[in-house]
């Protein structure tokens, strides 16, 4: 692995991240998943990191579909029967069985059977790349044999490795442009997905894209731009642009030249620019680069150590979290459960803390909200139920606000989507 | 197939929808697409299916998990190598052709490393349930040890079918509730699952509920109801619930009873009520339930046939349809391209019939947009240049209004936004 021959400060940084995603719900608890996760793969993730996966995909999305006119989404099936030999392949296992038991079968039928057994089971895919390029043909009728245009998807595929295949939810537009502007398309989309990256960024630097040497590019493309982030072990890719040329559009379509021409009056096949991701990774990323530990004395002069997970206003999966002060009557919950109705229908993700029902110290409650990320925190008191005041404390500034019942809702709708026009 | 039998009318209808799904990019042209399609599979869809299929997705998860305080979303591996026997899995070609190549082995020995390599590689799912039912553990801590609580996702499963997998497109809520309250609990989830389908219906009687006879329950199950929609071919399940008893959470805890107690006092397990949807085929009823067929006389006294994909304004894949009219000019188009940037800007989806530039009829495009399901069309023309003022035809009413450019955002916005709230 990569942390093996790291120096023990980033492993250190490394353990103490993996904990806080496992203890504070982002992962579920367990060393295989933190493995996974470490690695760039999909896990089995708590609901906090499915929240933040669902919130940076929706972010994906709405900046790849909704950048320009013809940008499409498409859809395509995760396993497919059309695919040339080798790969991972989904086998049932009743056939399976069924030929092995055939004991009149010589060795030599039993090979046979089985290969074409393999064979004719759907290969599943390890990229999104091909489903685009075999959609390419409907989409070229739809925008009317003008170029360029785009194709968009996201969903999971399977990465072989050491025999086995991994999961990755992968994000890939299809860029179809004349050949001769391929490469300023390549530029235009690494500017523009650098940008997006950084945008939800505390630290924008640790966000950087590099020219792929010329030695290093993949069989069939001219040129490609990675997306990397400097994680505390070192640069991973997050995303990656290729100039593919025309070969594996015209390989997908059978080398028929005449479907794939375009309008533009010459007789040449679209060139494709491939930019695909990784959000599992992208996920942990943005985890990594928004955990902040501050250290600092308590009144007692003991050090304590505060760790706050500031991720972008947009990507926190829990923008609020309702709790009671010590000494809670019914009413006070009443008064949570109401807002908890008001958050939930205005769609602010809220955690209903007040159910825990463990009374805990303000001071450790915050540590924990803090830990998860939540933005604010909201605490009804004596106060709220005398006055209708309430108090808000906010994860960046450790302010807390007070602030009328009726304003709250407002207050955070407002917040969340002002940070999204940022 | 469900078709073969059924009158010529049913056929009729059915060949309109699946030919207007496939012409107006809601599915991508092919035949077996149809099939699938009608069987409630995943198939290929076009850039409107997609989005129709991403709406209702999005739909389902804020009512599963706003409606209540503790349903937590989760996300699982679609493969999992911890699985019994059976079933699909994911082989990887070359190991597998490695052990066959092998001519050293004897037969008995061939047949053990294949079975070996079979067992020991990673199944894929037919249902979201066993994922929930491995997160409950973890699920428990976080609630503090209390009842009921909810996990939901949704994702791609594998169904299997004539010895070939078929992809769905799953949602799943699994419920965990005290043993006496698990038959209410389904009641409620029934109603609450009915009502959100209904809502989006443009023939709400079409959608109902049923609740599974005796003879017909599941093994391990003690209640079901299905939510049904009446195809044309026939009544279809979108939704199955379950009362599950505890007997697979045990199982899937290897019996371990104490991991599974909660903080009621009492010794119980909890029991399971899962909530299952295939949202390929919701998809469909939706398309279906909303394809209006319109016959009326035009001016000449000839039969036209008009049909309208009225699908809900929060599902409709396209919300606004940018054109020009005849005789269009530069600025005419420089006018829809500012538009279209307000409204990707605004995240309200926006066709832009103006780049397609083959000169038609008003009424044709009308048409075309119809049985696109866009809500409004917008037309840029001569007096926009001159006054500001732009036409707006509702695909609803077919009433064409005069609106000023500015205005338009804010009503598109308000309109979509209003239609969520009913």
């Amino acid at each position: 692995g990569h942390c093996d021959t790291a120096p023990p400060d980033v492993l250190d940084r490394v353990r103490t991240l993996l904990q806080l995603c496992a203890d504070r719900y982002y992962i579920s608890p367990g060393e295989s998943n933190s493995e996974l996760f470490r690695r760039g793969w999909s896990c089995s993730y708590g609901p906090l990191g499915v929240e933040l996966k669902r919130n940076l995909l929706q972010q994906w999305w709405h900046s790849v579909t909704g950048s320009r006119a013809w940008v499409f989404g498409v859809n395509t099936l995760s396993s497919s029967p059309v695919r040339a030999a080798g790969g991972a392949r989904v086998v049932q296992s009743e056939p399976f069985q069924q030929i092995l038991d055939q004991s009149e079968l010589s060795r030599e039928q039993l090979i046979q059977k089985l290969n074409r057994l393999l064979l004719s089971s759907p290969s599943v895919r390890t990229s999104l790349l091909q489903g685009a390029l075999e959609q390419f043909v409907p989409s070229l009728e739809m925008v009317n044999k003008k170029l360029p245009f785009g194709l968009a998807e996201s969903g999971p595929c399977f990465q072989p490795s050491d025999g086995c295949s991994a999961e990755v939810t992968q994000t890939s537009l299809v860029w179809f442009c004349s050949p001769r502007s391929s490469s300023q398309w390549l530029d235009h989309w690494a500017r523009h997905r650098l940008k997006w990256w950084r945008k939800f960024a505390l630290s924008p630097s640790d966000f950087s894209s590099a020219e792929v040497p010329e030695n290093e590019l993949e069989e069939k493309t001219s040129r490609g731009v990675k997306i990397l982030y400097k994680f505390p072990w070192g640069l991973e890719s997050l995303e990656t642009l290729w100039c593919r040329g025309d070969a594996e559009l015209l390989q997908v379509h059978k080398g028929i030249r005449s479907k794939l021409q375009t309008r533009d009056g010459r007789k040449s096949v679209p060139h494709v620019v491939s930019v695909s991701g990784n959000m599992d990774r992208g996920a942990m990323a943005y985890l990594s680069n928004s955990l902040q530990e501050l250290r600092r004395e308590d009144g007692r002069k003991r050090l304590q150590q505060r760790k706050v997970l500031k991720l972008h206003p947009v990507l926190a999966p829990v923008k609020v979290a309702l709790d009671v002060g010590k000494g809670a009557t019914v009413e006070m919950r009443q008064i949570c459960e109401g807002l908890l109705q008001e958050f939930l229908e205005a769609k602010i993700s809220a955690w209903p803390g007040y159910l825990e029902a463990v009374p805990t110290s303000l001071e450790l409650l915050n540590a924990k909200y803090d830990e998860m990320g939540v933005l604010f925190t909201v605490v009804i008191g004596e106060k709220t139920l005398e006055s209708g005041l309430l108090q808000v404390r906010s994860r960046d500034t450790t302010i807390r606000e007070t602030m009328h019942i009726s304003e709250i809702r407002n207050f955070l709708s407002k917040y969340v989507s002002a940070a999204d026009k940022l």
